[in-house]
C-alpha cells in the first residue's frame, strides 16, 4: 500500500485515505476511553476483536437490506470502507433502559420495556453530546425532517437484524449507539459497525455483561469478553 | 366560600379544593423562583397580572377549539378550574431557540429557527427535569404513543392560537412552556395557563424583553413589564 495520509485520528481509531478518492481505511486502536474520555486504559487486542465483531455487524447489516460504508477487511485491525460526510448526530437503541438512560430517568439498570427507545445526541465540538430531537436537529440544519425519518427507519430495521444476529450467539443487545453519513450519490447510510464499545451486550443465559461496561465498571476480564463475544459471533455465522 | 384544603402548594401557587369535587381554585402568589428555585424573590402583584394573564390565554385557547382547565375568573389572584389527573410531563414549545435551548445547542440567544422546536422534560421528584422524547414516556409508561400524538396536535394549535393572540398586543410569543393532564372522562386537556412566568414574550417592536427572564438575569422593572403585558393583552382582545 501507498503512503498513507491520517484523516481523522481519535484515542479509539485512525482513519487513512486509499490510493482511491472514494475509500478510505479504518484502523482500530486498543485504547479504550469512557465518561468523555476522563477514563483511558488499553484493553490488549481490542483493536483486533472490534475489527472483526463490526465487520461481522456490518456483513449482517448488508445481508439486511440496510447499506453501510464497510467493504471488506483489511487485516486484523483494519477494515476498507467507502468515504462518506459524516451527520453529527448519534442515533442509540434502547431495548432495555441501561446506563445514563436508566440513571437519567431513575430507573433500575437494565429495567424491561414495552416498547423500544430511540434516542439521538448532537456531536459538536464544545458541547457534552446533548440530547436532541428530530426537532432541534432541523433547527440546527444538520438534517432535514425526511432525513430524520429514514434514519428513524433504518435504526428501527437495523436493530432487528442485529438483534437476531447477536441472539444466534446467545447474546442479548440490550442498546447501541448508530451514527449515519451520506455516500458520494447523497444517500444515507451507516457509517459505523456495532461492537461491545458502542453496545451492551449480555450472555443470554447468565445476564453477564460482555461489553465496555466491563471496563468503565472495573468488571474485569475485559478483553476476553471482547474476545468471547467475536469468537460466538464468527461460530454463530459460520 | 366554605372552608378550603389545599391540594398542593408551590413557591409560585396554591391550590385549593371548592365545594364541588370536580372543581378546584388556583391562587397565584407574588413569590418567583428561578433556576430550579436556587434563586427566589417576590415580585410585587405577580399572583394578579398571571392570574389575569393566564385566564386571557386560556380563554383564546377555548376559544380557538383547545380544551383548558379553566372555568372563570374567581377574584383578582384567583381561578376557577376543572380537577385534572395531570400528566407528569412539561412541553415547551419554541418559535426561537433561547434561554437552556440555546445554550444547549450552543447558539446564540434567541436564534431564528426554520421550523418550530417542540421538547419535553420529565417532572418527577429526585429527577432535574430530564429532556424526554416519546419513547421515553412510553417506555415509563406515563402515556401512549397515541396521547403524545394527541398532545403534540395540541401543543402546534396552542402555539398558533397564542401567537396570534399576543401578536394582536405588539408581542412576540419566542417560546412557553405547556402542560396537560386528564379530565372526568380521561380526555386529555391543557392543565396550564401560558403568562411571563412560563414563557418568553418580546416586545415586537423594540425586542425587550418583558417576560421572568427580566427577573432571571436582574433587568429590572420586572413587575412593571408583566403589568404591560397584562394591560397590552386586556386591550387587544375587548
Amino acid at each position: 500500500m501507498a503512503e498513507r495520509e491520517t484523516i481523522y485520528e481519535s484515542k479509539e481509531k485512525r482513519i487513512y485515505s486509499t490510493e482511491e478518492p472514494g475509500r478510505i481505511c479504518i484502523h482500530h486502536k486498543d485504547m479504550a476511553t469512557a465518561f468523555g474520555c476522563i477514563k483511558q486504559g488499553v484493553i490488549k487486542n481490542k483493536g483486533k476483536y472490534v475489527n472483526r465483531i463490526s465487520a461481522i455487524a456490518q456483513e449482517a447489516l448488508e445481508k439486511g437490506g440496510i447499506c453501510t460504508r464497510f467493504i471488506s477487511i483489511i487485516d486484523e485491525r483494519e477494515q476498507l470502507c467507502r468515504r462518506i460526510d459524516p451527520i453529527p448526530l448519534q442515533f442509540i437503541v434502547r431495548n432495555r433502559l441501561a446506563g445514563t438512560a436508566a440513571k437519567m430517568l431513575g430507573v433500575k439498570n437494565g429495567t424491561e420495556i414495552p416498547n423500544i427507545v430511540y434516542e439521538m445526541r448532537y456531536k459538536c465540538e464544545n458541547l457534552d453530546r446533548p440530547m436532541v430531537n428530530d426537532h432541534h436537529a432541523v433547527a440546527l440544519g444538520l438534517c432535514s425532517y425526511d432525513d430524520l425519518k429514514k434514519m428513524h427507519t433504518i435504526a428501527e430495521k437495523s436493530n432487528k437484524v442485529l438483534k437476531a444476529l447477536f441472539h444466534k450467539a446467545g447474546i442479548e443487545l440490550v442498546d447501541f449507539k448508530m451514527e449515519f453519513g451520506r455516500d458520494a450519490d447523497g444517500d444515507i447510510v451507516v457509517s459505523d459497525g456495532v461492537s461491545p464499545d458502542n453496545s451492551r451486550l449480555w450472555d443470554e443465559a447468565s445476564g453477564k455483561v460482555l461489553d465496555k461496561d466491563r471496563f468503565r465498571h472495573d468488571l474485569g476480564d475485559v478483553a476476553p469478553c471482547y474476545k468471547e463475544i467475536m469468537d460466538r459471533l464468527i461460530k454463530a455465522t459460520e
